[in-house]
């Protein structure tokens, strides 16, 4: 079958390509006018929306609350924290006049919230019956991306950041790990992304962290993807903005606090995971529309009867639309349906009506087209988008393992992240990642959670492994 | 009562230092660093989620879908429409420095999106099939204020905001409307103002529309707060971001627009609708906390009850609070939830726990306190609430009637907008309008869409009155 105009690049030819040509031919994005920022169209804010809803329960349930602070901050805020200033003073944009004067002190558009939350705290918390306080924001921010890429880094996103201040570090460990565990979930149960959780290196921290950990996803060109963080900052910026309580023994305590976020850098996640040559795949769980049914034929017999179908499928819990653009030809709302990643299409013209059955066609795997009764189709629907969705979850995890390597040697090492992803024990100095990086373009993603434990020498300079068990490192976005 | 520390300034003493007062140790909101910004902490923000899903709910199901659009606006964009910048050019935060640099063009921090979102618009848009097209945006958007006042007048503060392209002024004109009608039904079923749906006067329009629709609500110092907008735009944006159709017969067309926004500002109605000298009171549809069970005594004895009546409360759909807190007297805590606005009060003692009953107090109302069976607490609820809420409309109602006087002496609308709306016949100038604030701070709030014809002469003028019907006049926020 030939590419029409609303063909992509395959994957194979040039995977940049393809991203880039899918996201807006799928109307998930557009370019917006200043540099680096995305206009999130309906099909792609409905993805991030029930990505959202779901995270947003989750985060609720865990006890935390959501607030909203603001979106300008002043620019002495980020200096209290050395490293934090240090690692944001590049991306900052900074607001000089408003209301038609010059500002006596700049202001900067968040780029993240810890200072203005730390400022907040600090008045909120004084006795130890203060502590945990746990929040949450659903915000945008802003980071100017000198090379933008739709969803993955541009100048302003979506994201929620959760903070919180405890009163020892043991309780703030804890909460950085259930942060992080919530993300691993949903990007597993809804993204349908078989992410590994595990620790940054020092050299990838997040600036002003103590320790930082991730969830990696693997693309399909075999890169990694960070898809969510959860810092625990230790100390450091409670000392930056005086966060402190009474303990029950009556003494002035530090807080220890913890920052974490996920981002709509996961809708990028969710089409490089999935996504092949004739475009978006979307899993069930986050699919805008789960199914699509195409009447097919002049006359508005087909149209009535898809029309009825949709009402049986949505009281059966099922996110289905109906494409009524009869202007347009049967083959040409397939491919679009296709490209837009829907997981189930259903085909419903004069024959089908004839015999009581409909044409299912699933976006992916080896089925082809089968006829079905139409009388089945509601019941049986929501136990064939679960199956589509436990399906991708499998074959992501099939690709990834697949091209993940163990490497002892530099030679099968550098191979290896060509491909996809190197297990390698490492030295752990900064010196040895950077000249890794320097001829590989990879980088430590992160040391797994669930490692098992090896001791031996780095993969590349042959010091002592750190760590105690194997380093993922691959090329990342 | 004496007030205690936690107590506010009674209204008839000083409304706007109640206010203040109130939202501060309410805990609903804190002031922001920078000038006139607003930190929304999570007993307000709980508020305004509750009012956004049910508004979201009502804004997809009338067909629309919601987008993002970025934060940053070229600043060129808002010179396009010449009454449009005119209207906000006071009121613009700037960048100028971005990513360690000066910007070529500085952005503008948007303070709406007309702009933006019609620049996108001319691109989505070119068939009459593509229209119309539904838009919706949450948002943060910033407007630098000279004199905020939290939650009603603030630098930065969050909406949503409608934006819709139609073939003519017909659709674009039941657009406008039927947001109008969504307001009026959100205002009235969640919020229990009963808002005045009319048309805003030439002198009150929006910058850039047509035609402006408000919903005005009367608040307990006899002044108007304008809760929501609607805009016709007629093809005022349309010409200025070329946002063009070709029609059935082929003829290139102007759309019409449309923009319509709810705001963080409805909480500030909610508060001044139905507060009191004790505090908050709010609807139970937007109450965080519906009910707040009160456990008295040492011991777990009480708390434990507390916790499995929570729990049969929480299974009968009602949002309900436990106050474990144990080392604060149970007057205090009674006093904290009458300040933060709690519906109904249910306080459980040893006694209580004897005799198998709980003692019920409603925020409001003549009944006192009740001891009601243990038992029947959850199957009752539902209705108590219910039963708050309309009462908390009907009072509402009766407040806002009985504060607006037919005025057709000068004596007696300066008279009545002392204390409240006065209903006048107007001549519709825009130097007449101006005396009248000049010498009342009153200013036409709406011509009521349900108001009933009338002819006449101009209360303060004496010309000829225009509308044909009456204006309400009042002193607003
Ligand atoms: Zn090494
Ligand atoms: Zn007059």
């Amino acid at each position: 079958m030939g590419r029409d105009e609303r063909g992509v690049t395959p994957q194979s030819e040039d995977f940049s390509a393809w991203y880039n040509e899918l996201v807006a031919k799928a109307q998930l994005v557009d370019r917006g006018p200043a540099k680096g920022t995305m206009v999130i169209r309906p099909y792609g804010y409905r993805l991030w929306e029930l990505i959202q809803g779901e995270l947003d329960q989750r985060i609720k349930d865990t006890g935390h609350e959501n607030a909203y602070f603001p979106l300008l901050i002043p620019e002495s805020y980020l200096q209290r924290e050395a490293q934090h200033v240090e690692g944001f003073s590049p991306e900052l944009a900074v607001v000089t006049h408003a209301g038609g004067k010059e500002l006596e002190e700049p202001l900067v558009v968040r780029p993240t919230s810890e200072t203005i939350i730390g400022e907040m705290m600090a008045k909120w918390v004084s006795s130890h019956r203060d502590l945990p306080l746990l929040l949450n924001q659903w915000a945008n921010v802003v980071r100017w991306e000198l090379r933008p890429r739709m969803f993955l880094r541009t100048t302003e996103f979506l994201w929620q950041e959760g903070h919180t201040a405890h009163a020892d570090q043991a309780d703030a460990m804890r909460e950085t790990m259930l942060a992080l565990d919530l993300y691993t979930e949903v990007a597993r149960d809804l993204a349908a992304i078989p992410v590994v959780p595990g620790e940054k290196t020092a050299g990838e921290r997040f600036a002003g962290a103590a320790r930082t950990f991730t969830i990696e996803g693997m693309m399909r060109d075999g890169k990694a993807l960070q898809a969510g963080t959860s810092h625990y900052m230790g100390t450091n910026f409670a000392k930056a903005f005086e966060i402190q309580y009474t303990s029950e023994a009556g003494r002035l305590e530090l807080c220890h606090t913890t920052s974490w976020g996920m981002s709509t850098r996961m809708i990028g996640g969710v089409i490089m995971t999935h996504g092949d040559d004739k475009g978006l795949v979307l899993p069930p769980r986050v699919a805008p529309h789960q199914v699509v049914i195409v009447p097919i034929g002049r006359g508005d017999q087909a149209l009535d009867a898809a029309r009825d179908l949709a009402g049986r499928l949505k009281a059966a819990g099922v996110r289905v639309h109906v494409d009524d653009r009869a202007h347009l030809s049967p083959g040409y709302r397939f491919n679009d349906w296709e490209l837009r990643g829907v997981p189930v299409r259903l085909e419903l013209g004069p024959r089908d009506l004839e015999s009581g059955t409909v044409v299912m066609a699933k976006r992916l795997g080896d089925e082809g087209k089968q006829s079905i009764p139409l009388d089945s189709v509601a019941e049986i629907m929501p136990g064939v988008l679960e199956d589509f969705q436990a399906f991708l979850l499998r074959r992501a995890t099939d690709f990834r393992d697949a091209h993940t390597h163990t490497a002892d040697t530099w030679e099968s090492f550098a191979d290896a992240v060509t491909q996809g992803w190197a297990l390698a024990l490492h030295c752990g100095t900064a010196a040895c990642e950077d000249e890794i990086k320097a001829e590989t373009a990879a980088t430590p993603r992160c040391v797994p959670l669930d490692g098992a434990s090896e001791t031996g020498v780095c993969v590349r300079c042959g010091q002592p492994a750190t760590y105690g068990k194997r380093v993922i490192f691959g090329r990342s976005y």
